[in-house]
């Protein structure tokens, strides 16, 4: 066999193990595998430096398939390679229950997946931030991190508009190490792109400062010579690969029949025929996978290297970058905070939540130095940049904040990329309304368990003036529905610290901070050791004999509950006050304290400048809500919780109607 | 005064009416309507085709302001050219309660906001909504509709994602109608534009099959001509409009400072003094607003003649067209849909639902040829395309479907362009877990109140082996957080028409319908003329005897619960199966109503393959939850079904031991 002999049946390796482990599972999407296995091949054997006994390696190179659709080509890399984690009978189990082989990509079934795709784009942007955690690090300690990040995309990726966010960004910060192979095949699942695309995309890359190569998809060689040439590039680089989708396939081949579907029996015969491929499903030659698993060795000394290197740094350098890679918050965390809180008490803030959280952060972002905070261009709203950070640019990574534009789906996906890249606790800010912008990103943020902290202010119509389109009214509901993410609204100081506390102590929790724009008066007047808020909701004030009312809210609207008690108190009501920072937590908490927390007052109601949905939970069904029912309006802040009547004087009202109206029988 | 000086006080009027009105506010923008009062000047002054008294003219310019946070440009333009709706009183009272001039253009509040704007890239992706929806009336009618779109954006439209899914499609379908004038002062809320983007946006635009100008954004002679040029081309045209942000505001000019915040007294003044402006706030001299109600009345000839033209059109043509500016549906519309109805009960089809749409779909694109399908590249997994349905291309805009691309967001955006253009009724497929990429529009689908229909299959784990990346669990609930939106997920071919049968009349509602990808039998055997599904929720199966259990449920699940039914009645436990197609229209009913189908079975059970969260308003608190708590798994359907414990056999189960428990006292 010649060399290229050889590594075409390499990369037919790859392509049968896609096509067997597809027609085994009746589902997948051998098109991409097929297409892409060249450019896989080259990559893999020629240029990743990996270590597929040491797969967390933190200097290694990272590969992300953007086009997740494609995963059995991740998977027949990981299992040639040698990643101890994939063995042939995951990939005879390709997309059955328990295997770690999913249907998608999915982080955390077997190390080698850097990163969960399959929703488009989200690779490539998560890419982008594992490109940017490189020159972070590598500004950090040096040598010890100087890799590359290489990305395969699809059309798809490429269309989708969270792509072109990433791709700007990429391009302004200059990430020179990040190289992108966009799997052009001119095929979407509809049909031919031209049925909905025309668009340039060497030329749209270009205009967004990336140097481009084009090539043939299907040459080895020729990707090899582009890869060398995209290293020496001062820009990140596209390069554009001209393939046959479903490479091989004699009639499907080249068509969207290839795309999402088994390829048959017949279809199988005539590739196997067409590409001169004799095995049986699921067998590789064994001189194919010698020469599989020897590429896979071949960074071994590399990283040996490398090991020595870290030993090499000072003890204390050394212990630092261990303590980032492990993901551990420094040991002084917990004090510093308590010290801080402690503060707040005797200081006594009136701050909008957005305020306390920025004052927090000055305290954190002092001890917590792995934070890397930003905004999609609200930094002076969100209150996101404290005095220790300075701004991240092309010229100079040291910094450690991020002015992501305009662009919330890639702060949320490059946020994503950061955290698994590892070493980075990403924070990042824009309005609680235009979360919607980058739930794709959010929920990715959950599935995966990342430690992403999403700081998202002006949380209800308090913001006033800017009116319906950026007032929030379902969007507590909406990202509390989301699975394994806290949704924190604290509301003062002393809860807003006690919430960030909690969201970086969640390695693998998502959280959101929902923060108000107006000013808060301290509500949590005594010190106290404990954060209260890591139970989800507690008693904030007590009734003064057994309770007739028991009054729940969260964040701004707690000051309202505490300002009926005290009137109801006055009327000779008893009330209790419990504050709900986070719906989340409280759910973990035990039965027993959860309906002691709830009680038994006759009557239960609930304020928040949201939509009602959730809140049955603690009032039930028969509890009353005090909120919004629809979208908001632009007027000044306290003119809108006027005309949508939450305010503590309709809490007081309706206390002593619905009061009345149980004692004289008319509702239970 | 010559003629430029003329024109410049005339943008000058623009500039102090913005200036004094958002000092009067204390709230509001200023930097964008003073920077870009010349550009809407010559628009409106000396191109624009509208007439203020007859605002809806359906033959008019469309102007969008995507970067909606200069809104106080589009009043003092609505003011100046004449449109009642908008008096100087109205803008005194800028961004105050019931003000009709809200912070963020809303439409709805006044003839001549085209659409809600404000949430960034969104009024870029209208207008190419409502470019193409020009294109599509003008296949159909002829030279009765031809008339250009404009569009104002800022840098931050172009940096969000939409905006890129928004131009490359105009590019592909060479909506050349349609002008684009690019707000370009190098400003954004965090600071210099350098500080997050170094994209060449005109090279950007021309990857994207556009044309490109650039220009002096204050020289009007220059942008005449731009305009002018504009016309010219056979693709869509950006004009890049160098411009200065606060133009004339001598200190705070050129900065972000002026982007967010009223300027202030000193500098007001200041500013007057640098632009030669001495009248007092408010005041437009006479001379000048006499220049702009001229132009505002320049276009009334023409609309004139163009009301001739309507005239002349043969009576059932003329009927058709005001019968789809007016949005009603046919006549035949209801009783062709319930004949459909009646030949299912017949046919009994084992479909799934998406496929029950389709169905419905080729019955329905048969009477309402106002509806113009589309996917996002998911065409024969979505089933939108119907045989009546030729696609829409860049020569042939008579077709009914469009092929957005993998562009989520731009779809949902395009299709609200498309509404608020008139005519037409759209809807647009893609998975379920997808609508998070579209989000942002589909809120302002429910802001605006537009008819707008979102086919979202594939809508829980019975979609399979895709795995969780794939597999909603809290869409429906995030849906159903959003107001003015109605959230259908039918269980089988009856509901599927009925469902399709209230979006389509729900004028002022956008919809959702939630569909499987699995097939699932008919449910409804017995023919009712009534829409049941209008109801939201009704009793699908009744008890034998007085009720111990109520089972609740949606789509999919209602099969098992059916089952279930036959099993408990068997068992001698008298059994309620209620199905709840639409929470939303539930809620609307009567409390007397919603009382009796809750109804007082000691035992209430909802099966969902989604979170339980606003489940809690059928089963209470204390009722029990079959579905999903976490994300999914890639797995075949129905190991998923039995992983999670969502089949009969577990409803049952439960069912029997929660009754002994309830029987035992253990629980009430």
């Amino acid at each position: 066999m010649t060399n290229t002999e050889q590594q075409n049946q390499m990369a037919n390796a790859i392509r049968f193990l896609a096509i067997d482990a597809i027609e085994k599972a009746q589902s997948g999407h051998p098109g991409l595998p097929m297409g892409a296995a060249d450019i896989a091949t080259v990559l893999y054997t020629k240029f990743l430096v990996h270590d597929p006994k040491n797969p967390r390696w933190p200097n290694r190179d990272r590969f992300v398939l953007s086009a997740g659709h494609g995963s059995m080509l991740l998977y027949a890399l990981m299992y040639l390679s040698g990643y101890e984690d994939i063995s042939l009978d995951d990939i005879r189990n390709f997309r059955q229950m328990g295997s770690k082989i999913a249907g998608h990509p999915e982080y955390g079934h077997g190390a080698g997946v850097e990163t969960t795709t399959g929703p488009l784009g989200q690779g490539l942007a998560n890419a982008v931030g594992m490109a940017l955690g490189e020159r972070l690090l590598n500004a950090r300690f040096g040598d010890l991190i100087n890799h590359y990040t290489y990305v395969l995309v699809g059309d798809g990726c490429l269309m989708e508009g969270i792509a072109q966010e990433a791709i700007s960004l990429a391009g302004h910060l200059k990430l020179n190490k990040l190289i992108v192979f966009w799997d052009d095949n001119d095929i979407s699942i509809d049909g031919a792109i031209s049925l909905t695309d025309s668009t340039d995309q060497v030329a749209r890359f270009k205009a967004c400062g990336w140097n481009t190569i084009k090539v043939n998809g299907h040459n080895q060689s020729a990707l090899a010579r582009a890869i060398e040439t995209a290293k020496t590039s001062d820009k990140p680089t596209l390069v554009a690969c001209k393939t046959i989708i479903g490479f091989g396939a004699p009639r499907k081949g080249g068509t969207n029949k290839v795309h999402g579907s088994p390829l048959g029996a017949e279809e199988i015969a005539a590739t196997r025929k067409a590409l001169g491929w004799a095995q049986e499903p699921f067998v590789v030659p064994s001189d194919i996978l010698d020469s599989w698993r020897l590429a896979g060795l071949s960074a071994a000394k590399k990283r040996k290297k490398w090991e020595a290197q870290l030993s090499a740094l000072p003890v204390s350098k050394r212990a630092e970058f261990e303590r980032l890679m492990r993901g551990d918050l420094v040991s002084s965390f917990e004090s510093v905070l308590d010290e801080y809180k402690k503060q707040l008490v005797l200081d006594c803030p009136h701050v909008a939540t957005r305020k306390a959280s920025e004052m927090a952060l000055e305290v954190i972002n002092g001890v917590v130095v792995e934070t890397i905070g930003g905004s999609a261009d609200l930094t002076g709203s969100n209150c996101t940049k404290t005095s220790q950070m300075k701004s991240v640019t092309a010229e100079d990574f040291s910094g450690r904040y991020l002015h992501y534009g305009i662009r919330e789906h890639a702060m949320g996906a490059v946020m994503n990329g950061l955290a698994l890249y590892g070493g980075f606790i990403p924070y990042g800010g824009t309005f609680l309304c235009f979360s919607d912008y980058m739930r794709p990103a959010m929920r990715l943020s959950s599935l995966m368990g990342l430690r992403v902290i999403y700081v998202m202010t002006h949380d209800s119509i308090g913001l006033g003036e800017d009116g319906p389109t950026h007032q929030p009214v379902e969007h507590l509901a909406a990202l509390r529905a989301l699975p394994n993410h806290f949704v924190f609204r604290p509301a003062d100081a002393v809860e807003t610290v006690e919430c960030w506390q909690l969201a970086l102590r969640a390695c693998k929790t998502p959280s959101t901070l929902a923060l108000s724009r107006q000013n808060l008066p301290l509500l949590r007047r005594d010190y106290k050791e404990d954060n209260l808020c890591m139970l989800g909701a507690y008693e904030l004030l007590m009734a003064s004999d057994t309770a007739q009312v028991t009054l729940f809210a969260s964040g701004s609207e707690v000051e309202i509950i505490v300002e009926a008690h005290a009137i109801l108190e006055e009327k000779g009501i008893p009330t209790r006050v419990v504050s709900v920072p986070c719906f989340e937590l409280f759910f973990e908490q035990s039965a027993a304290y959860q309906n002691a927390l709830i009680g038994d007052a006759p009557l239960k109601i609930a304020v928040e400048a949201a939509i009602r949905q959730g809140w049955d939970y603690f009032i039930g069904s028969d509890g009353v809500f005090i909120g919004m029912e629809g979208f908001g309006a632009s007027a000044p802040m306290d003119d809108l919780y006027m005309h949508f009547g939450i305010t503590c004087e309709n809490v007081v009202a309706v206390v002593e109607e619905r009061l009345k109206q149980i004692n004289e029988g008319k509702i239970k």
